[in-house]
């Protein structure tokens, strides 16, 4: 069969791995595709700066749009990342009948919709595994693997910068900003970190996972998202102390009400495995309705992980060139009319259990208020521990372990709390699952 | 779309299984594959025991070759197991014109070149995803998700009755014999235990993963197996002291001199992932070039668990019914021609790290002796644990961890070690792998 012919927008990172990866297993790779798989041309914005991989045979271009127009390819790749130019070129490829294997997760969790539309118009395939947990076939394992099942839930650590600030700070008793300044030297926080350490990015996969988990549409608009950047050192230490570690969770959960969304800091059980992934590493965790819970976990981000899922995507598209474009797996797992929108809820309609810290004055009754209080809104508590003062100060942390609660019902009891004279500052939250 | 229609062979605990998660999430199964899939027949051995499942609708018939030769049928599910008359019903099911999905890992270790031949043959499918670890897609991951990879290595915990006895070992410090009975009471393990504790069971999934793992025919006849019998109370509480776990594995790896295929006890360091899979789960851990490390878990047996499996390969048959039979996925993984004989290395040219447990008299010297011989295998040693002698012994357990070697060269030393007059009974050896 004659060769398939790639074109390559970008030439980062990602891009310089694909090519990289191509190259080294490109016998193995047409042992298993039948026909050889060809980077004809890729475009990047310096033409002449050292080159990442060696581009022998590849027309290198500064102009992504002569790729997309180019009639020889077959594939697009767009390795740009971002929305502009990237999801310009992307509509463009579509629109010029060319199949689009992208690592792009902002792209499609902010603009999946429109671009699916479009290459189902065309007959063309979107292929992303890339843009969810880099090298780990997410993905394929949600959209194929456990198609047979009604996902109950999914938790995922889908953001490497941030489980390893949180490893770090859980295995060395660190504070957040001084690893996060490590995490920038290494190169696995950006100079600008907000994305990653305040949950944006965990949020565009999180988008992306529960959409073909639940087949609803992709709304990232709707996620909850909170970062790491308020996790001290001491509750790493409580945490651990009561048998629980930190991590950056996505969770999609279907409830009867509706889905629950959220990114946010969670305290998981240390026996789960889940708890044990550490570094940058990531991890998702699926809850279906007949396999019961299963897990996948690899490398999040980097060159070659990130290229392996790249490659996985060409060669399930070029398996599909002779297919009926009818009845290929759907982008988003479900029949684009079966798509359902099921109402996504609030935050404060969501229910969790909790860890509280709190400052309290080292007074007899305190602790009595503020179970009081907890009890007054039906909330149970599974365990307080009282600390010692920090040296030289007056205040004992108070940490409490509580039972699931709607968040709306939390809310107005940890005002009232906070109103206590006895309690100083505000009363520290991070939510607690049990992934069982 | 028209329904798609199946026929069960076989409404054991899978059979049922599939029966029910096909019903309960029909509505969910038709959002994904855009049609229906309907159990129009279904064979069991008896007609008149009570049913494990609701049969509404369903055809049933004591004679399974009805259901292979019925002109209705799109797809024969087979869920009998074993290979009489298994082996016979997936090649005339096939021979009509059948797709076959099948969780038989018997079949397609022994017999799947054959089977996968006539599927060719007539241009249709045999799906067997269940066949290996339940209901985790490892085959899916495998065959389509890591694609893009040169597989180095893999090694899998993929039998779920060791799993469960070397946890309750390590646990709860109990011995093999009593542990097994009380897997054989709750059901994980059969009256005759000989198939799982000896490590066959594993071995038929281990060939069936190495095979789409490296492109090499299915060879169940040269993997190596030793089972956990062997394995004493004693062996995992030294090991956890050195910061190992045991655990069953099968190890398929490609060396520069051949492939290895080995189902053995195996020490692995506490600190990894795999290593905190307990009970009746499964895992693999798959290293590819390009992604690094991939961990896939979940329930590697079980109704529902496997159902999930059997349902997600009927799912991708459907989705295949309209596409060309020369681009599909190949069964396994590599296309037909493309299958490399490399050779498979005999254990003796193997080369693995070992735990060494002997029992010596306690004398000076006898340590001397020992690493003596050691040495002159250019074997070097890791560590040495001598422990106390037990109640009324004049042995000492003397534990050695060594660094890679090859089997023949330990063969030789352990030879020598057994026959110094100072040391006592055999040498007790168990793999050590750092599945780093």
């Amino acid at each position: 069969m004659k060769p398939v012919k790639i074109g390559l927008l970008g030439l980062g990172t990602v891009g310089g791995g694909t090519v990289r990866v191509l190259k080294r297993n490109a016998s193995e790779i047409t042992r298993r595709a039948g026909r050889d798989i060809q980077i004809v041309a890729a475009s990047a914005r310096s033409l002449d700066k050292a080159r990442i991989c060696d581009t022998t045979g590849i027309r290198l271009t500064a102009d992504p749009y002569e790729i997309v127009n180019d009639p020889e390819i077959d594939i697009v790749v767009e390795l740009i990342g971002g929305l502009d130019p990237a999801q310009d070129l992307v509509l463009q490829a579509l629109d010029a009948g060319k199949h689009v294997v992208t690592a792009n997760k902002m792209l499609i969790a902010l603009h999946g919709n429109e671009v699916f539309a479009k290459a189902r118009e065309k007959g063309v395939m979107v292929a992303f595994e890339a843009a969810v947990a880099g090298g780990i076939p997410i993905i394929k394992a949600l959209r194929e693997g456990l198609s047979g099942n009604t996902v109950e839930w999914l938790a995922g650590i889908i953001n490497g910068t941030c489980n390893f600030i949180l490893t770090e700070m859980w295995e060395k008793g660190r504070d957040f900003g001084e690893v996060l300044k490590e995490a920038q030297a290494l190169g696995y926080a950006e100079a600008d970190p907000t994305f990653d350490v305040e949950g944006v990015d965990a949020a565009h996969k999180l988008t992306i996972l529960a959409s073909i988990a639940f087949g609803i549409p992709l709304q990232f608009a709707k996620v909850y998202i909170e970062g790491i950047s308020g996790i001290t050192a001491l509750d790493v230490t409580y945490a651990e102390a009561l048998g629980y570690r930190i991590k950056l969770l996505g969770i999609a959960r279907r409830t009867a009400e509706g889905i629950e969304l959220r990114v946010h800091p969670t305290l998981i059980p240390a026996r789960r495995l889940i708890a044990n992934v550490n570094g940058v590493m990531n991890a998702v965790l699926v809850k279906g309705d007949a396999v019961g819970p299963t897990l996948y976990y690899g490398a999040g981000a980097g060159a070659e992980p990130t290229a392996s899922a790249v490659v996985a995507d060409i060669v399930d598209v070029v398996r599909t060139l002779t297919s009926d474009p009818d009845n290929r797996v759907p982008h988003l797992a479900f029949q684009p009319g079966a798509i359902a929108d099921i109402p996504v809820l609030p935050i404060e309609a969501v229910e969790t259990a909790y860890y509280l810290r709190l400052s309290a004055e080292d007074k007899p009754g305190v602790l009595a208020d503020v179970t009081r209080i907890l009890a007054n809104h039906n909330i149970s508590i599974e365990a307080i521990i009282q600390k010692e003062a920090p040296q030289g100060g007056s205040q004992l942390p108070v940490i409490l372990l509580i039972h699931k609660v709607r968040e709306r019902e939390l809310n107005e009891a940890v005002a009232r709390i906070e109103a206590l004279p006895t309690i100083g500052g505000s009363v520290k939250r991070i939510r607690l699952e049990t992934l069982g």
